[in-house]
């Protein structure tokens, strides 16, 4: 006995109409991302009519699956920021071929079979240790997000509208997609510092990265012996050569930048070393002309990645509000929505696991009636701690600097459906 | 100022080889996977001394990573089961392109452009829907295992010995290979169905795949309204095209084959249809001779995944026994790890989070003494239930059928750390 072949009642185009517009939860469509263009082969009109092909050992996506990571143009083939395109990651991991990246020195071609890491200065054993040896020692995973501290750093100051809009400030992936969140592997570094014998008075470690830029950053041991991970992994597999391959310093909750990647040495220290990237890049310089130094953590933000900027609503009806929230001190506790610029707010849906340092996604549904909307997230996170509107965040740092800008972020859907990056 | 260019002591041979004899969390080699070779290009000597390569707007893995999915020699390129390589895999996230995958008709080409999904039947409002209108819908994300009902059909009967073991003997991935784990992002079932109005007597639905199979599988109402997906994300993007893209069924906890790839149509029926899937196969044949229908629950279930059987040992030290637990009734509530065959049993550590109907992935340090041992993993779940010794399994079961295995596996470590699978 088989299913019916045909359907008791032909779905008819005027069945189809009746169904999209009665419920709350079908709506006009959502006209986001790119057409899927320039196919040279057509699929199959019925693949059930067809033997399909072979199986492959290592799947790759969809020939017409086409996200990428994007960077603005002019963008250098070795140099500067590769953005996720936020507005089409689904959850809350980042596919690994996906993941931001920022480097300055292009992408190291590494053998794991001869790459090394050293641990060595204050310690009591200096050691040099393979890949292998590391993947032998007790592990742990993390699903744990990553942010490069210059990630919206082009959100201080109101955007000029329409055509003159720089390319980051377009969209969501320009404004935030240097963050992304990976289920991480590896080994605790505390573990490797034990064995190592970290000397008295040795107070932070200095890490090195194999890369041509060679970056070095300074870390507090507190933080080297609480939760950092020389990593292996990353969505169970090794990282991507982007992302450190084949080890990788994760840090949660603290900047992208101290997350050193193809890492290959660690010197323990009594001070921090005052490296480049903690010095002329990476500081804030406050309203009184002092910079801080070692901000480290991401304070909570969120933003909500869709509709967000550059899409355009076809018409009023129903839309899920979507976003990504993450907080540097642990857990988020709670995301609110506004749809109307600030004025009132309602609490997001917060999918579960909600979990410490890893981003979080939030939900909610909306019914755009068709006039002008402005809608903004703001994240809580488990300390109490508020994002902040921009005019606080500008109150408290002033416009010095350009890094660490967690403000919440406004999209205006105008009347006509498309939406735009502005300052509410 | 710099850190220091050379170490404080110079590392020496002599050095390591006393860091790694002396803790308990450094031992000899765990000689897993292959030996890296054949690469046309070396890698250059110090990467930090030459500009790396140019970014790539999606990044795939290092040319130097070599895990892929396996099947038995002589395994047909369009039909049949292709193993996860478990024993490679990292963590609880299953990498999309090392996803088990089974299927009888090969790899269908779906422009998801032309793709629908048709909901009829017992239905008052019979609709066709876009992928693009299923991905406006309000959506859900869930870390979730599928597995084969198929999975370790190999292990009823005891094991021959040395060469003769056919292929999926060998090793975890071919014992234990066709359980994977994502994130899959999509829409609750139960939305769609209450939009197109169930109707009075509606039992059961029939789901089928737009592959050459037509893969059809009845499932009842209840579970359908529960918690079923229609995912269109698999760890952040789309399904991968072996796990059917662009749209999949997925069914937590339940048996991989009722998670229909593909998925084209759903009828709403007032009965089970008794498809090829749920007759020919996918029953439990009693020693009665009854057949047991509609099994669809894969109990709880562990393996060891390293070492695990086709590893050598190098010799005694440290290592950490590593493997996954999963349920599909739910959560994971204990792992019991055996060194001596079952005779005495340790907690694992569990990675949090612990989710329902995900993997977990388990922990323990091991010394081994460098005397023969048999490693043995058993899971209790949330329920209560402890994963059975096969004997206890054969008892109830008989050995009339091959689905549905979820028997404690044991792996020997001999004498000179060859790992072999046994019937402890």
């Amino acid at each position: 006995m088989n299913p019916p072949s045909t359907p008791e009642r032909t779905p008819t185009s005027v069945d189809r109409r009746r169904f999209l517009k009665r419920g709350v939860t079908f709506g006009a469509a959502l006209a986001a991302g790119r057409p899927i263009t320039g196919h040279a082969q057509l699929a199959p009109d019925d693949p059930s009519k067809v033997l399909g092909g072979p199986l492959r050992p290592y799947g790759e996506r969809s020939r017409f699956e086409q996200s990428v990571r994007e960077r603005p143009p002019g963008g250098l083939d070795e140099f500067g920021g590769n953005f996720t395109p936020l507005d089409e990651t689904l959850g809350i991991i980042t596919p690994s071929a996906l993941h931001f990246v920022v480097q300055r020195g292009g992408l190291p071609d590494i053998d794991p079979g001869r790459h090394r890491l050293l641990i060595h200065g204050m310690v009591d054993r200096p050691v040099i240790l393979t890949v292998e040896e590391i993947r032998r020692l007790p592990s742990i995973s993390r699903i744990l997000f990553i942010e490069c501290s210059g990630n919206t750093r082009t959100e201080w100051r109101a955007p000029a509208t329409g055509a003159a809009l720089p390319w980051r400030r377009k969209s969501v992936r320009g404004t935030h997609g240097l963050t992304s969140c990976s289920e991480w592997t590896g080994v605790p570094l505390s573990l490797i510092l034990r064995e190592a014998g970290v000397q008295k008075g040795a107070t932070w470690i200095v890490a090195e990265g194999a890369d041509a830029t060679g970056n070095e950053r300074s870390l507090p041991m507190a933080k080297a012996m609480d939760d950092v991970l020389v990593a292996y992994g990353q969505n169970g597999e090794a990282p991507r050569p982007e992302n450190g391959y084949p080890l990788r310093l994760v840090v949660p909750g603290w900047e992208g930048n101290v997350n050193v990647k193809w890492l290959r040495r660690i010197t323990v220290v009594d001070r921090p070393y005052m490296t480049r990237m903690e010095t002329a890049g990476h500081t804030a310089l406050m309203p009184d002309g002092k910079a801080r130094q070692f901000n480290f953590v991401m304070e909570a933000k969120s933003v909500i990645t869709s509709p967000s900027g550059g899409q355009r609503l076809p018409g009023p009806g129903f839309y899920e509000l979507r976003g990504l929230a993450w907080s540097g001190r642990g857990l988020v506790r709670r995301v609110e929505i506004s749809t109307d610029g600030g004025k009132t707010w309602r609490d997001a849906r917060l999918q579960a696991p909600v979990l410490r340092f890893a981003h979080t996604r939030f939900r909610l549904d909306w019914r755009w009636d068709g006039r002008e909307a402005v809608l903004q997230s703001r994240c809580t996170d488990e300390t109490g701690y508020v994002q902040p509107a921009l005019t606080e965040l500008v109150r408290v740092r002033g416009l010095n600097s350009d890094y660490f800008n967690n403000a919440i972020q406004s999209w205006k859907v105008a009347a006509d459906g498309s939406v735009h990056n502005v300052h509410a």
